[in-house]
């Protein structure tokens, strides 16, 4: 793996687990008031819409990352909506 | 630009313009309790190790997508933490 590819998988961890963070604090606070319901609804369908094309070019990267991302996202979006009720 | 270019431009579209909906949303409730600042510091240095994937690679969709996530990340976060102190 050269240093250009060694980045790319690298932002693509980071941005991957980012996630995760967000997912164990409201799980901890039982909070989600200012996640907005407006950004996770549109930052699921782009991410789903990034699995279709990797899925489409064949790329296993990209499904990858993009398959957890839209698990955690969609954990976040679940989160919110429990808390809240 | 056939239809597999097309799912792309539209993913990219939607997880980059996702974040304005939450810059929105703190900047009217003056609230960001909820907010993970381990997600944000994380997805932050992933987004910025993109753009310079994208830099690297001479990707311009890349660069440009992840130049206007960082933004608005970074929007995010700085939001957080003035309406915090």
């Amino acid at each position: 793996m050269n240093l250009i590819d060694f980045i790319g998988a690298l932002a693509g961890m980071l941005t991957t687990i980012s996630f995760i963070p967000q997912v164990l604090k409201i799980w901890r606070t039982r909070s989600a008031r200012d996640i907005s319901y407006g950004m996770y609804t549109c930052f699921i369908s782009g991410v789903a819409l990034w699995l279709c094309y990797g899925l489409l070019i064949g790329a296993l990267p990209i499904v990858l990352n993009n398959a957890i991302v839209l698990l955690l996202a969609i954990l976040v979006i679940m989160l919110k909506y429990r808390v809240e009720r």
